[in-house]
């Protein structure tokens, strides 16, 4: 990227990550509506935090189907609450037993669990409900086909089941293609809907454009995760805002521990191209995609 | 009911029970999938158990509209699901942790916390992927709205808002109205939400049809909570087939804590017999909803 593309991708990450915040609070119910304590804990897991990645990837999909901001919006909304969620559920000490998330105490720290476990519980609700209750793409059908995407990539074949695996994999040695298998599921499933809903909210795609857009998906995805990896060994925990190194203390498998930190950033790399690549027949509208791939590639936390 | 009426209507009910348990065996991961425990302990949390009383509605309500058993079949075990996802994570530690459901272990003594957790998860995630892949109504709007209904009454504002409502009423002193509140949304929006996707399954109704049904399921909701308590009180756990007596050991407010044993029953007499007032304007097509509004409150367990 030269520094002016940089710096207007920059520009346009921070908008996007401005208005996903005011969307967000806008569409998660007041605190003051009853009952209160749920509602102000699904804010307080939600707003001002972390990088807003899958909202850049609706947007940034959505740009190639010239999709409304919108319908953008709200999309990228339910993937977000989506992604929340799971993140509250995953740091319950049943879980991860985390005490740190986006440098804040984690849900059930601040609350308790039992509203911990309720927040995720509604947050996927609220999800659901953003889905259905206003027009996102051209058809209804179409947006029955969202809806049934968003629930296909959160349960127990995507995100829900990659949970499963991991919790499975913990003290466990595993192959690199288990590693894998994982990390499309836990991870994978949510980025490529992300990509998938983002296009959807716009005109209608070939089959082969959006069997691309999901390679893309499917790189970014795993790039994303190999490098998470990296950075959990290598970033302190002021800098990534949730505990470092918590990976090999766990002793949970990473691509790390199986690779190595070099060749692991090195198959990183790897992803970005075929991520690109999968790209080659889109024009510049395509260019929020590539640069969010970069992005994720060379991001410090 | 006449004995005839109530052999008819015993038939039915088995029928449905039976035909909604080979549903439900259909549309969950088979165990043999990955990840199999998760998988294995979704079908653990779901299958064999339960009286189906919201899949009931919904046939019964579709009975009105002439719906496509088929159709029924998948809005029913939608809203079983949620409803199966609500009762493992209510059982957690976290929550009422509770060993005992449908006599049979808890799902997360039966495997663990975690995977009770991802259960739940899975299963709400499930429920809405089965309202947006089959064709469920005459219309796509109609079933968006079909998914829009699911999710509301499912989120913050509906089941799991009346959790949170229930755990923040423990070893409080509650009024009948905020207990009421409490179950209006704890169980009645689930019921209701049955009702209306029953109807919706069918062809359209009149807007002043649909806010009786709504009446209805209100009503029957109400009465049906009102008699939980009764039975909690008075029924042992064998019969139950969970753990009796634990409102009271749990210090929660119940209708028989707050109006005594007898007023109890006598309540949810009345509100039985508001619930049959609502389908006045019905042929006998409501027959079904007026039966099981009985069935409701007349049943030992």
């Amino acid at each position: 990227m030269s520094l002016n593309a940089d710096r207007d991708f920059l520009t346009w990450t921070r908008r996007i990550q401005e208005e996903t915040e005011a969307c967000l609070r806008d569409v998660l119910p007041a605190a003051t509506l009853v009952p209160q304590r749920l509602h102000e804990a699904m804010r307080y897991a939600v707003l001002e935090g972390g990088k807003r990645v899958r909202p850049l990837l609706v947007h940034a999909a959505g740009n190639i189907t010239g999709a409304s901001p919108s319908r953008l919006h709200m999309a990228a909304a339910a993937v977000e609450l989506i992604h929340c969620y799971s993140l509250v559920h995953d740091d319950l000490p049943c879980m991860d037993d985390d005490v740190l998330r986006r440098g804040k105490p984690t849900c059930h720290v601040e609350y308790d669990e039992a509203t911990a476990l309720l927040v995720g519980d509604s947050l996927q609700s609220l999800a659901f409900q953003l889905l259905s209750e206003h027009a996102l793409a051209e058809s209804s059908e179409t947006q029955l086909s969202m809806v049934k995407l968003l629930a296909r990539a959160s349960g127990s074949r995507g995100m829900a089941g990659g949970q499963a695996i991991d919790l499975a994999s913990i003290g466990k040695t595993l192959t690199l293609p288990e590693l894998e298998l994982m990390h499309i599921h836990k991870t994978g499933a949510l980025i490529r809907a992300s990509v998938l809903l983002g296009a959807y909210c716009g005109r209608q795609l070939e089959e082969a454009e959006l069997e691309r857009l999901d390679h893309y998906a499917k790189f970014t995805g795993l790039a994303f995760q190999v490098i998470d990896d990296v950075l959990d060994t290598e970033a302190d925990t002021a800098t990534l805002g949730k505990t470092a190194g918590k990976d090999a203390t766990q002793e949970k498998p990473t691509y790390v521990s199986l690779m190595g930190a070099a060749a692991a950033r090195q198959f990183g790399e790897e992803l970005y191209q075929s991520a690109i690549d999968a790209l080659t027949e889109f024009d510049d509208r395509a260019d929020r995609l590539r640069d969010l791939a970069a992005y994720i590639v060379k991001r410090q936390h």
